[in-house]
Order: C-alpha cells, then structure tokens, then sequence
C-alpha cells in the first residue's frame, strides 16, 4: 500500500495508484439492474396520495377564475388547491443567471403553455386526473410572443411589460476587431442557430412529500438535495433543520434538477393540507412544457485570418432566449470564441428576449454547446479558406493562458494540444481525409471540433465523514449526488486507494439533507474533482489518528507506524503491530471517524478540462439522410478515475451532441396557438441506439497535473457534449461540400440544402 | 446568551441555563401520539414475508429429526430453514458475563424451553404458524433442572456436562468479618429471596431484515444498533460497513435489548434464502421464554451493629441463576453490602448455577435491586433492634469514598446523605411514622430505603456531529438510541441551550450504524452523561468555527466576538456584526459541522447517582392485600436536564421496583413438565395503573459537581428502580411487624405470613 502522507502534508495527486483509474462496475449495480435502487419515483409511504399540477394551456393567459367546487366532490379527492386556498399564496422565484422573477405558485398570469393554476390530491392516479379534468377555469387569453428571432419586434407583444429585452445586451472586448480584420488575409462571415432542446431525463421531475409534525420530508429526484432544501425552506418559511430531503438515486439530471420545481412546493402543500404524504412526478408532456430547456441561439459569428493561419479578429453576436423567465438565454455562449484559440482581437456581444414558453435551464455546459457549433465550424471553414488542415490549423492558434480571464492566467495542462494531436492519430486523420468525399450517392466524410470547458476544477465546500471499522471497511458519508455518472463508485475507490482495501468494503451514505454532509448540487462537472480530494483528505485523517493512538499504545512515535488494513505495524520493527480493533484511545471503540475537507485550488491558475472529437459519417446526397459510422472523443479531464464509468460518460456526451446535431427541437405553432406541437417522445426525437455509431472510442489524455487537487481529477460530464455536434456538421461538409449552419441537421433539413446545392450547380 | 468558553477551554458545567432543566415535552411527542412514528414493528418494505420461529416445548431437549417437507409445501411458503438447512448451520453465542457459550442457531440440544428450532416464512403470518405448525419434530427429551436452589445437589440433571456450578465461587472480602461480628452489640442474620422477573417491553423483541445487494439492512427494537452490527456481522462474516442497522424508534428495552436476539440472525437468512425482507417480531409468549428475565436470587445476609449504630461487619452470600446461558446471575448482587455503608469488615459470596430455563439478561440496574432488597431491609431491621430511626441510623454510616473499589477513590457529591435527609424532611418522615401501625384490620406503615448505582457516570466514546445552518437551526447526529427516556430531547435542548436556539429548531438523526456516529448503547444509565458533553462540545466547535470566520471576515479577533443565533457581533463595536450566512470561509457554505467527543472523567474520583425511597403503604390484615399510598423519590442525579422526563424516569422507576416487590414472578413447573406455567401478560402480573399510588413525587436533589462532566447529569435510568422494593417491604414491617423477606409480597403470600404471626402471638 502506497504511503500515508505526513500529518498536515498534502497527498500527492498523480502517485501510482491500484485501485483508482481500474475499469470497476459501480457499487450500486447490483441495485440498479435488479429494481432494489429505490428511486424517488419509487418512494410510496402508506396512505400516500396522488397529486398532480393542472396546467395553463395557454401560451399567455391571465387567470379569471378557477372554479373547483365539483372536482372537490369527487371520489378519491383529498384536496383541491388554487393560489385562492389559504396558506397556497405563496411566493414563486424563477431563478435567472444575475435576475430573478418573482411570482406566485399559483400566479394570476401565465406566461407560458404549462404554467401552475390548480392542483389536486386523490386517492388513486385516475381520480387525480378526472378531479383536474372537473376544474373549471376561465381565462383571459393574451397575444403571445414565440419566436426569439423576432421578439423585439414593435408588432411582437410583450411577454412582461416593458418590452422583450432582457436586461441589457452582454458585451465583451479584447483588442481592436475592426484592426484585426483589417489585417486578415481572409474574412469570413457566418450566421448560425441552434434549435431549443428539452431536458428529457429517464426519470421525471417530481417529489413525494411528507410531513411528520414539523418536519417536511421530500424524496426528489435532484442534483442537489441541498440546493433543494434551501429553496423550499425560504418558499415556506421553515428553519432548514426541518427540511429533509433525500434523493439517493435519480433518473439522470443534466442541469433541469439543480433546483426545485413548483411541484415540489405543490406538493408539500397537498401533503400538510390532507395529513397524508403526496407524490407529484410530471407526466413526460409536463416535462416537455415546464421542466427546463436549453435556450435556442442565433449566432453571427465573423473571423478574420492570416494565410500562415494566425487568426486575427472575432466579432460575435447572439440572441438567445430563456422564455418567458430566462435563465440566462445568451449565456456563455461566447466563452469559447472568447477563450478557447489565441486571438488578440475579439469583441462579442449577446441578448436575451423574452418569448412565451417554458423557462430555460442550464442544460449540460451551458452556451459551450451551442458557441462551439457556430466557432468550430467556422475555424474548419477558415482552414479550408486558407488550404489548411483543420487540426494542424487549430494546432497553431493554441494559446497558454486564459486570454478571457482577467491577467491571463495560465492553464494547468497543455490539454487542448494533446487531445487534438492523439485524437487525430488515434482516429486516423489523415488517412480518413483522404478517403473523404467522392461522386456517388452516398458519400463520406471526416469532421472534428475541439473545446474547453470553462469550469470543471472543482472547489470548496466539502466536507467528507468517513467512518473506519475495526474490521478495515468503511462506511462514507457525503451530500453530493450521484446523478447516474458513477460518483459513489468513485467516492468509494479514493477511499479504498487511500485505505488499501476493496472498493466493495465501502459503504457510501449520500445525497440526504438529514444524513449527509452539506455539498453543493452535481453539476458544472466538478463533483468528482470537488468531493474525492475531501474524501482522500478524510482518509488519511482516519489514517493519522490511528497512528497516533498506536503509537500511543505501542510506545513509539506515530511517524515510525505504518498502517495497512486491519493492522498498524512498526517501520523499525514489524514485530511491533497492533490490531485496529486492539488500538485504545479516548476517540476510538470500534469506529474512527475522520472529517475531509476539499482545499481551495491553487490561485492564478486555470483549471479546466479540454476536448477534441473526430467523426466519420455517410450522407446519402439523394434522401438527406446522414449515418454517423464512427466517433472519436479524446479528453483531458486530469486522472480517469474509474475507466468504465469515464467512458460511459464519454458516449452518453456524444449521444446528446449527436442529438443537438442531428434530431431535436422544440417546435412552437407560432402562427395561431403559441403552443408545443411536439411535446412528447413520438414527435421531439431524441437519438437512439440506431442513431449513434457502434464504433465509438474514449481517448482520455491524462497529463499529470500535481497543483490540481490531491486526486487529480478534473470535470467530464460537459466537456463530452461541447464538440460533438460541430465535429458532425464538419464531416458533413468534408462528405458533400454543404455547411449546415443550423441545428437539427435532419433529412428534410439537408435534403432541401442538397437541393440547392445541385442547383446551384 | 451565555458566553462561549474559549477555544480549547472546558465549559463549564454547572453555569446558570436557559433551556436545560426545564418542563418541555419530548420533541417527538407529536410523532409518538400521532402514530406517526414509525417503530421497528412497523416497518413493512413491499413483499414483505412473515418469519417466524418453531420452538422446543421441553425444558431439555435432543432434536433427533426436523421434517419439514410438510410444512414446504403449504399455501405462502417461501422458506422453512433448520439447523441442516445449508447457510444456516452458524454459531450463536450467549454472552455471559466473563463467560460466553458457544451454540448454534439452531442447536441439537435444546436446554430452555422455547429454544429456536426452525423457523418458516411465508406471505402472511397465518401461514406462517400454519407452516410452523406443519413441522415435525421428534426429540428426545432429557430430565430437567429448574430450580436453583436445589440446582447443585447431586439428583439434579445437569444443564451442561459437568455439574450445574457456573464457574467458580465470586468472592469479596475487606477486614475481618468474624472480628466485626464480635465487636458487634446486635447480630442478625436473615435469608432473602427474589423472583426471577421477566422482560416484558411494550414493544417485543424483533426485527424487519432485508438484502440490498450484499447490504443488509435491519430495523431492530434496540439499545444500541452498533452492538447489533457487530454481533450480526461476526456471525454472518460480513464486513461492519455492509451491516445497516436502523432504530429510531422502540417501545421500550430494560437491558434484554442491549443485544440483538436468534431472531435477528434467523430473519437475516431467511431474507437471504427468500429474496424478500422477512420480519420476525416475537410473540409476547415467545418473550417469556426466550427474550431475557432478571435472575432469581437466594440471599443471606448477616451483619453486626455497635449499639451507637455503628456498622461492624456484613457476610452475605447469593445464589442466583442465569437459566441455561447465565449472564451473570449473581453479578454485582452484593454490591450495595460492599459500598453503600461504611463498614470495615465485609465478606461475600456469590454463585451462580445453571437451570434448564430462558437465559438472563441485563435488567434495569443489574443485581442492585436484589441486592438492596436485602440489605436494605437488614439496615431496617438493624435499625429497630438498636432502636434507631432508620434515617438517622443510615446517615451516620454514610462513606465518603468508595470502600469496594481500589484506592477508596472518593465520590464526587455527598448526594446520598442529600438524598436521605431532604427526602425524609418532604416526604414528612418523622411525622408519618409517628402515625403509622395501629390495631385496626387496616394498618399504615411507612418505610424508606437507599441506594446507588455504581455506574452512571458516562463515559468515552461518543462522537457527535452538528450542522448550523445559517438560519441557526441545527442538524444533530447521534448514534445512540432513545430508548423511550427522552434522550433526544434532552440533546435538542443541551443544543440548544448553547446555540442560543429553541430546541424545536433542532432536527435529531439518531440511531442507525448507516448514518449516525458511533455510540455505545444505550444502557447502564449513561447515556445522557455520555453523549450530552458531546453534543455541547460539538455546538461549541460550531461557534468557534464560525468566530474564527467572521474574524477574518471583519478583521478582528475571534476573542473580540460574540455568536448569537443568525448574527456574530463584535464586543467591543456592537456596530461591528456579520449575519452568519455572510460569513465566508473556506469550509463553509451555509452550513458549519462541528464534531464533538465525549472527554474522559477525572482520575481517581467516583461518579455515582444516589437515591433514597420513601413510601406509605396500607394494609390489610384479613387479606394480605397492600396498598401503597404514597411514594417519594430523591434522587442525586446530577444535573437535571428536563424536569418532565426526569420525573417520567423516575416513576417508571418506582413502577417497576412496584413490580419486583409485589407482583412479578416466573413460575416453572418444577414437578412435572419444567414448562413456565404464567408465561403471558395474564398470568404473569405486570404493576397496572391501579397497583401504583396516584400520589408520586419525584426530587431531584441537584448538587454541582463541576468535574463530572461539561453538563453535569449523572445517570437516573437505574438508580429509580433499586430501593424500591425493600422501601415497600420496610413500609410492610412498619405496618404489621412482619419481615416479608421474599418477593413477590401478594396477598396469598402475606396473608400466609400473617396467619402464621397471629398462631405465633
């Protein structure tokens, strides 16, 4: 077993490790293959009721009446609540990024299909849905905006009063643009548009809530049980202590789960006024129309470079839209036109309008995804403008510093280089480009994009229990989530590296306000890199006390102890040992508990992970139709903690940029209802299997970065998604000539470009 | 608010309060009454199935032959597992006390009645007895023990081979006791029996076990779930960490809960062996048997009194009985002669034998109250023959140091002597025994007894670990279990006391190896002396903490500042303040975790609780019918940390010692069957509501003791129930002259002694 670092010295990251980085099925499997993993939508206390949220189907309404006399009579109801009930006059924030909405849980306008006016608990699911049938309600229906593409407009109605802007337009500059293209051999202009995605999660956004006396106990399915506690707490008013909520295992969550939603509200309001618990999981059309997206952009990005490749200018603009209480529907969506290739000349600038649908949410690398559609596929135009090759091109516009952060710190790996570099050897590069293109129907093509991601280091708060058994297994306590990428597993292999044991010995506690320690939600990618260094820092605690109590009872110094599961043994003389379970001292009966804390990241210094993806594709020129036949994803994320859930992640990020690419998108009849026409899975498509390649390979670059943290992790979850839909559109345009600038690239889309195309020609 | 000591500094203990010691209702009071709470026999997981455990008949028993083909075959069988059943051939261990005996779980001889067999689990519990009826046993059945008194002589069957004398001879002696006896003016001498007494809790013994994975979880009515942890996990060979053992909430446990039971085991493999969670709770009738009882015992005691009352000597002997297992039959009996008086010349004896009877468990102050049963009515009866009132004789033998401990280390508090006189002024001692005997067919008698229990002073470990949230309410983790005395109450209000906070806005985790800390159980009368300095020293890392925070935060010193609930301020500028929510610091983020640890006691220092009985009884001549009229209890407990559960505990106290003296007795058929003939709540005499006086007064007699602990509580648990029963039987002699020296005191029994006084009168 690897050495314990000396008391107060911090564990060296990148040391060789025997259990960290294996490729170990996770902890939980078990569990999750065999239906024992109680999900929150599992969770069914006795007397439990049936609620559900009955919905404006109005895109912009304001509230005349709501009549709930009959649905209050029929059989099975318990309650019927309105924003008119006592006690259901409760105050609604819709978060935004820097602004935020107050309304009502119940409001009297509402600005989107899907808005809250009533709920019901019943006995039984069907005599929910028949009660919420029987609620009568009148409506004043209002004009309504649904295109971001004009919703600033004078002829556009306003969703707020004050006009559809929101706040004021986001600028940013560097140099001088109009300089820098003034000294470009080559000047590019382009306009791009990403459609507006739906968070699908497997499970849905829901919540069984119980009231036990004062105390409110929420089973959700969320990334953050902490993050929904506070809300919930403010929402009714209640010491945080009395707010419990548990979400031990959850059906995915991509950014929609990070908070709470109105039905959890809902539902602990149906709970306290009918005395039984309440369950409220949405139905999939519910999802559809309330539960998050990811905001729709219009990007015009123009570019200016040198013949030799040195780029010299970026000037950006984005409209985006949040809906009707966006969370920031333009954000970030210029970080990497700002920061990913050296440039000294860039000027960007970004608006959100209101429009009336559902409220965005950040949704897997918020803005990356949709910045890298409109700058990659530009940097893969510049190259073909001046004959260069797309890797080699983006190779030498490399910077070392983040040139968007104040003082241009450094990166802490020359991460973006390597991926790029291996990931175009691995895959075959230049072998595959040659192949590319050709004359017959059905044509092939190679594309790649690279990316950062702009956070993904991980930092405090987080503190880590670890309990150590006489018998050497463990049992881990930790708030963090583990929102189906593997965390537990993780948690429990740093603990088993650090202790020398087997992963399978660890016990892991999580995500439960009552439980578990305080963390931040899962998300941004930096769950790994934020929990496992206190994990590791608890470990070793444990480590050192049980030297120190040895020592204590072995009459010599804790440094000349060494301890190894089970036993703690003399360095001088390994005739002098003591069992764990021997060791006597005022903090130890069986059980040593250690605290672990996460310790800032070192200052002036960029941590971020990077990542290039490679794809190959065949378009058949005469349908549209477009087959992915393989993908490549090479990543710096720092050290692969476990290389099967790291790969999982990989392939599960591409599936998602192959759906920004390829299929989704939410369509709004802006003509005469304002409302979704395809708000369930038949008709917004998500990829399945038959939509991504089987040939899919994870490449992770890992180049050890000792100042990291002490395990040496950094974020994977978003970088995995930031390039893959511009490396597609590329290698569409490498098979048949056509950049398709806007999102989804589906048959119909590419066959009607096709069309022009011949055209043209 | 009262100050916080300063870092690293003890608290004091005994400074003036504002929420301890105070009337409050339990904080799960709603929760109790409601039905709310959900106790270990209410834990149904779906699929559930119903175990249950077939048991020997006989006192002595070989099993030849299990069939249970049978009962296999009958409707909602999942599983009939016996001791050929492969996986269920493991050893079991009673615990004795300095002896332990190896068995199996379903062993080939069966030495009690009602020893585990087989056992059967299936969809209902009517199948499940229908099944276990269907098993067919064939035994041999052996001859019997089932007296001890008679256990040793030669025409005995032996319980074990090798003779019925568990062990050797226990012996004590100090001085000279013949020299004492002939420096004696008074020598009496009197033979003292008790009853065996059986555990009989509210809630029966028993568990819900169900398989996740290699995880096992248990629901268990238990004292202490990490004792139940350890004992599961050593027998099933499972990693501590993979063992979850829940319990929080248990009607009621007296020591035969300290450790789990066959049950647990047996409903573990059948879980396993089913695939389903499988719930074994005993039947009352099976607790009789199997669950544990309070040894029977055979006393004689001897002493010697100068005329000035001065004690001489005491010789006692004891002969009491473990049953077929004995955990301790004759333990500590004898240590109320060793160390309540003081007397130079002491001499005892203790053996304890085997009978083919349920084996003993741990009761309520193990051997104090027998013990006192007999040493306090020879003090009484030393008493009357010097001609002493009772009070003033006991006072003036009261020692300052403990004499049966080595180096006579001295108490900590003079509460016995406190307890003696202060209970008698209240009670109005010299009054009513002025007015007490009579001649009239009714006769009132007053009688008083004392006591100390020898442990009670808490002690390490326990780890507590406390979340202030920045609104300033708290999340307290504990591992102890409330085993129905409030401790959880009394931990809100030690909480809240030093935060400065309501106790209502404390949350208490408790209770379950998964997500508590570490205790000890919950027994011995130590668990508020145990775990409340934790939880004071936990609050008082929180406030550290956070000052040393703001410190930095407002550029001050941590000395300069002063925690109140919400809000730090700066003592020397009030001007100067942070809400704590504002405070920013590396290991907080809304929340602060403070780790608390129980300190050791003071060196060669004692720490007992002392107690005196007083009470009124009436009775009647003709029957032998008794009515106590009125009872008092002083006690010196320390600190008293709620006023309405301390006087619970002392009334339930008395309750039982109600039960030693005139109710409770197992009856075995020792001609015949050697079956126990009252095993059920109708034939075996609980003390109702009716056989307890209306008129209990509970006082506490509170003497700081500034090195107890950092709160001041001793324990009281125990301490309530030993001087009970002697104060009724002094109280009964006071009446009608009669020594009535073996329990239980009921009519058919007095009523003999009293014929038998008027034949000799």
């Amino acid at each position: 077993m690897p050495e314990t670092p000396g008391i107060g010295e911090r564990p060296a990251p990148w040391r060789k490790t025997r259990v960290v980085g294996k490729t170990l099925p996770r902890i939980d499997a078990y569990e999750r293959v065999s239906g024992a993993a109680l999900y929150p939508s599992d969770v069914a206390p006795s007397n439990m009721l049936h609620g559900a949220i009955l919905r404006c189907p109005h895109p912009h309404a304001r509230v005349i009446r709501v009549d709930t006399a009959r649905a209050r009579r029929m059989p099975g109801v318990h309650a019927v609540i309105d924003g008119s009930t006592p006690g259901a006059d409760l105050d609604w924030t819709y978060a935004g990024t820097g602004t935020t909405f107050q309304t009502k849980i119940f409001d009297t306008v509402c600005r989107f299909e899907g808005e809250a006016v009533a709920a019901v608990a019943a006995k039984n699911p069907y005599q929910t849905s028949d009660a919420l049938r029987a609620i009568d309600v009148t409506y004043d229906v209002l004009p309504f905006t649904s295109d971001e593409r004009t919703a600033l407009a004078p002829s556009s109605p306003p969703v707020h009063s004050g006009g559809n802007q929101v706040g004021k337009t986001d600028t940013y500059s560097r140099g001088d643009a109009d300089l820098g293209f003034a000294e470009a051999d080559v000047v590019l202009e382009e306009h791009y548009r990403t459609a507006c995605e739906i968070h699908t999660p497997l499970e849905r956004h829901g919540c069984v809530a119980e009231w036990k006396g004062d105390r409110l106990t929420l089973w959700e399915s969320t990334q953050g049980v902490y993050a929904v506690q506070k809300t919930i707490a403010d929402i009714l008013g209640m010491p945080l202590s009395k707010v419990r909520v548990i979400g031990h295992y959850m059906g995915g969550g991509f950014g929609s789960k990070l908070q709470p939603g109105k039905y959890t509200v809902i539902a602990a309001l149906l709970a306290r006024v009918t005395g039984c618990p309440v369950r409220i999981f949405l139905s999939r059309e519910e999802t559809f129309l309330a539960a998050g997206n990811r905001p729709p952009t219009n990007m015009r990005l123009k570019a200016g470079v040198k013949k030799d490749g040195t780029l010299t200018a970026f000037d950006f603009t984005c409209t985006g839209s949040g809906g009707a209480y966006p969370a920031g529907g333009a954000l970030v969506v210029d970080w990497l036109i700002r920061d990913l290739y050296a440039c000294p000349n860039v000027r960007t600038t970004a608006d959100d309008v209101y429009i009336n649908a559902g409220p965005a949410r950040a949704f897997r690398a918020p803005g990356h995804p949709q910045g890298a559609w409109a700058l990659e596929q530009m940097m893969d135009a510049l190259a073909a403008a001046i004959g260069m090759d797309p890797v080699a091109f983006r190779l030498i516009n490399i910077p070392n510093v983040s040139q968007a952060r104040k003082g241009h710190p450094p990166y802490g790996t020359p991460g973006f280089a390597e991926c790029l570099r291996r990931g175009a050897e691995v895959f075959g590069w230049n072998e595959a480009r040659k192949q590319s293109g050709g004359t017959g129907p059905i044509r092939r093509g190679v594309g790649m994009a690279g990316g950062l991601w702009s956070s993904g280091d991980g930092r405090p708060p987080s503190t880590i229990i670890l309990k150590l058994y006489a018998d050497g297994s463990v049992n881990l306590n930790m708030g963090a989530s583990d929102i189906g990428t593997g965390t537990k597993t993780v948690m429990a292999m740093v603990a088993a590296e650090e202790l020398g044991i087997r992963p399978q010995a660890v016990q892991i506690e999580h995500a439960d306000t009552g439980t578990t320690q305080f963390a931040t939600p899962s998300g941004g990618s930096k769950t790994v890199p934020t929990e496992a260094p206190a994990v590791r820092a608890a470990a070793v605690s444990v480590k050192q006390q049980l030297l120190e109590m040895a020592a204590r009872n072995l009459k010599t110094e804790p440094a000349d102890l060494r301890y190894t599961p089970g036993v703690v043994v003399s360095r001088s003389d390994p005739s002098k040992r003591i069992a764990v379970d021997r060791i006597s001292g005022l903090r130890m009966a069986g059980v040593v508990v250690g605290v672990g804390y996460r310790d800032p990241n070192p200052p002036n210094r960029v941590i971020n992970p990077f990542a290039a993806h490679f794809c190959e594709v065949a378009v058949d020129m005469r349908t549209g139709e477009v087959r992915i036949l393989r993908f490549l994803a090479a990543h710096d994320s720092g050290r692969v903690m476990n290389r099967l859930t790291y790969d999982n992640q990989v392939f599960g990020g591409i599936t998602m940029g192959i759906g920004l690419a390829m299929t989704e998108s939410r369509l709004l009849d802006g003509n005469q209802t304002g409302k979704m026409v395809n708000g369930n899975w038949h008709d917004y498509k998500i990829p399945t299997a038959l939509d991504i390649p089987a040939d899919m390979v994870s490449l992770p670059i890992e180049i050890p970065d000792d100042e990291a943290n002490t395990t040496g992790a950094k974020g994977l979850g978003e970088p995995v998604t930031i390039p893959t839909a511009p490396a597609v559109a590329n290698a569409i345009y490498n098979a048949t000539g056509l950049r398709v600038a806007e999102t989804p690239i589906d048959p119909l889309r590419l066959c009607g470009l096709l069309a022009a195309q011949r055209k043209e020609a």
